[in-house]
């Protein structure tokens, strides 16, 4: 450090030191890089390998090819012009809107009031209960509107329930690794002990009870205070969707622990292989089976606009359930929302739609059917394109896509491209990804961003970019680049 | 501490203190049974003395008279459904859209992609030029897009930049007192020293550079490390409007004290008497007199789309510019807000209509005019309407409304009141609130929300709800309560 007086108040070494040890790789140096070359491409810059920057970094469906759902569009646009709907003759006549979009506006509008106003911190209380509503459809159980919290995506639903949570510097919070880095980065913006336990990539990244109970043993002969569990399911960055018996089995672990289970269960509608299960569905059905066993159970379960056919990540809506916890402790979770104010209102409404969308026989369901199944259909498909490609590539090793918007490869390096990266101060899976975005413009994210098993190296790329063609971009790259380094 | 195992993990006793630790008042315990009240009277209950709720507690313009601004409106309209702009003959001949409604929504559009999608982590491009155009303009100094960030809501930007300056239990940040108890409650979570320095009343709430001194000199002999000092002009809940002196010794004591900054402007257009000083045009005024004096002064100053004759607080949508920040702190900003994604895009879509509205010439000019107009006409009419009342209220006395949302009186109660609020367990100010609500169904806020100098009592309320009848059942309840506690 500097012995000369500091010139202002702040400086890289006096500012929060926990801000700092925050990493946060899916917006990184490469993201960065990958914009750097957007902007030369739209200034007509050519002197680059490709013409076109593919952000497969981000589960940003939006910004690539998939299109908004039209009802939930059409009664937002009547949320922010309620004006509009004094001309319900032009509405339907001239713009095609059916009258389930109108009455959709005109009970929301109800509930909200306005959507530039703020509603209670919570959420609005009619959104609440449409959200109670589908969990009870969903899980065959009862839910109740006032044991759900709005909020601004899922992200800060877990910034809130890791706020609460994080007691002091030896809190620990079991997480997956690999992982989606809000977890690690905000445990350590909270400086509290991220306690890491592996994923099975042997089958397709399913949990490993023993792999849990192995971390948790760890932690506590260290002296960390382990207090919750992350799931994430079906998972980012692996696209893991979790059996029932992976589900009871972390359960049962949670509840002979006391561990708050964290379901971010953001990719709920995104599984291509067998069926979601839900963590508050199957604790649930544990309860009625063994009453005295699980009836303490805490779980936190979490859900967002952003991902999934709605896709709608810029609206920043989601919502989360709790499930057993202590109402002492609801009370403050209420205030400590409360001191935010609330979450964006358009947002709480758009949730409002995702979980009460238009049902069979009501005069917007077949558009919006065939836009789900279509945007399903398109996820799939471009999916096992990459799938297939990855088969083909040497040194390259892929599951079979199962759910969410990523597949996570492992990818086989020879020592002289493993020493080429270490000539260049990279970890072997960020040379290899900033090879990729040199070459092609495709930008992934290394796997050591999410967290990797010693001697692994993967990386994560989303399957939303339109078509298939860049896939065959990655499959030139990468022969190129094991041919250089052979 | 109960002795037996505890049958969860998480109880009120082993959360994170620092959480339990934070006040809220102004979504607390009177604005609870407020909400009580309302929900009876919507069930048609007849039994209260009352048949209306009025919540003169929260700034929450569009849950009480102000209508949004049409123009706004329309362009959320067309982000939300683009679809709309197919039919730019129907949205022009029967809805009423003029041509730079349109041209907006295109131009935003254009910038952001799709509202659905996420923004860069510190906002969208355009939208940052837009508003670095406005500071241009506003303040006759140079601004860059690349020293703004969105933020949800300007709540969000005071937690980010608290995050990064509070290092450590020691960190001290000054706060005015009374403040809006965001700063208090933020600083509590952040498990740092909040510095209170008394507004002067006697000056009509402005800034006392000696109480400022005396507080600064307190905490520093008490090991505390002061880095940041609190302004809110126009005043939060005093309503104050700083003049250009005020403004120029707080600047002056920070850059003696080497201190940042921190000015929330978010009622900068709420200013009925004089005129707005923002403290980025102050700065660089006195940067261009006294270059060596105050070039390394670090300054946030925060804005957002919530107040004002904007008023969309519901939309949380807001930004802050940097000044003479460190470049690697910056950089350490940038990672810590890409953590929580971006601010929702729709918002910040508004905050660049906010800083870029129509323009004198343009088609929807003079609409925008006459609703802006109009709406600061209604404030300014109720702030007075409620300070003539106040004026003839026995040991109440009220400043003369300058700025802001709010009127924050002081009233004496006699020792009787007193008694009896001490009864109650609660704090007079608390006590005479509660009492107001019983009996006129109007929720104010407790002075002591916000922070009091010892023996002085007040409450701050809003002048937003529709009429000025409400003020009539005020004065009626203060002369009753008088009577019964003479």
């Amino acid at each position: 450090m500097s012995t000369t007086a500091p010139l202002r108040s702040l400086n890289i070494n006096n500012i929060n030191p926990h801000v700092k040890e925050a990493k946060y790789a899916v917006r990184g140096e490469l993201a960065v890089r990958s914009e750097d070359y957007r902007a030369q491409l739209a200034k007509g810059s050519s002197g680059l390998p490709f013409d076109q920057v593919i952000s497969a970094n981000i589960g940003n469906p939006q910004q690539l090819d998939q299109k908004p759902i039209t009802f939930f569009r059409q009664v937002l646009s009547l949320l922010e012009n309620p004006a509009l709907l004094e001309k319900e003759d032009v509405l339907v006549n001239q713009l095609g809107y059916k009258s389930d979009v109108i009455e959709r506006a005109k009970w929301l509008l109800k509930t909200v009031g306005s959507v530039g106003a703020y509603s209670a911190s919570p959420g609005a209380t009619g959104i609440r209960e449409s959200i109670a509503k589908f969990l009870e459809q969903r899980d065959g159980h009862s839910a109740e509107a006032k044991d759900i919290y709005l909020s601004a995506g899922a992200s800060s639903g877990v910034s809130t329930l890791l706020h609460i949570i994080c007691a002091s510097p030896q809190t620990g919070v079991l997480v997956p690794i690999p992982q989606y880095p809000l977890y690690t980065a905000s445990l350590s913006v909270l400086n509290a002990q991220c306690v890491p336990y592996y994923l099975d990539e042997a089958k397709n990244w399913g949990t490993d009870l023993e792999a849990i109970k192995g971390a948790y043993k760890e932690a506590v002969a260290a002296g960390t205070d382990v207090r919750a569990i992350v799931i994430i399911n079906p998972g980012n960055p692996t696209g893991a969707s979790l059996s029932v018996e992976d589900v009871k089995a972390v359960i049962d672990f949670a509840a002979e622990k006391k561990l708050v289970v964290i379901a971010d269960e953001v990719y709920q509608t995104n599984v291509f292989k067998g069926r979601f299960h839900s963590f508050k569905g199957v604790l649930r059905d544990m309860q009625k089976a063994e009453p005295e066993k699980y009836k303490n159970v805490e779980l936190a379960s979490l859900h967002s606009v952003s991902k999934g056919m709605v896709g709608e990540c810029g609206h920043r809506g989601g919502y989360f359930e709790l499930v057993g916890i202590d109402p002492e402790v609801q009370e403050q979770i209420y205030k400590y929302v409360s001191i935010s104010l609330c979450a964006p209102v358009i947002g709480q409404c758009l949730v409002e739609m995702m979980v009460n969308p238009p049902k069979e026989g009501e005069p917007s369901y077949a558009l919006y059917k065939q836009e789900w199944d279509g945007i399903f259909a398109g996820l799939h498909k471009r999916a096992f394109a990459l799938y297939e490609a990855f088969k083909d590539m040497e040194g390259v090793e892929c599951g079979e896509p199962q759910g969410s918007m990523y597949l996570f490869p492992t990818i086989t390096l020879s020592p002289k491209a493993i020493a080429a990266a270490k000539k260049e101060g990279r970890s072997p899976d960020e040379f290899y990804a900033f090879r990729l975005l040199d070459a092609t413009g495709i930008c992934v994210v290394a796997g050591s961003g999410f967290g990797q098993k010693e001697d692994t190296l993967h990386f994560r790329t989303t399957f939303l970019a339109p078509g298939t063609e860049w896939v065959g971009r990655i499959t030139k790259f990468h022969k190129d680049l094991m041919d250089e380094f052979r």
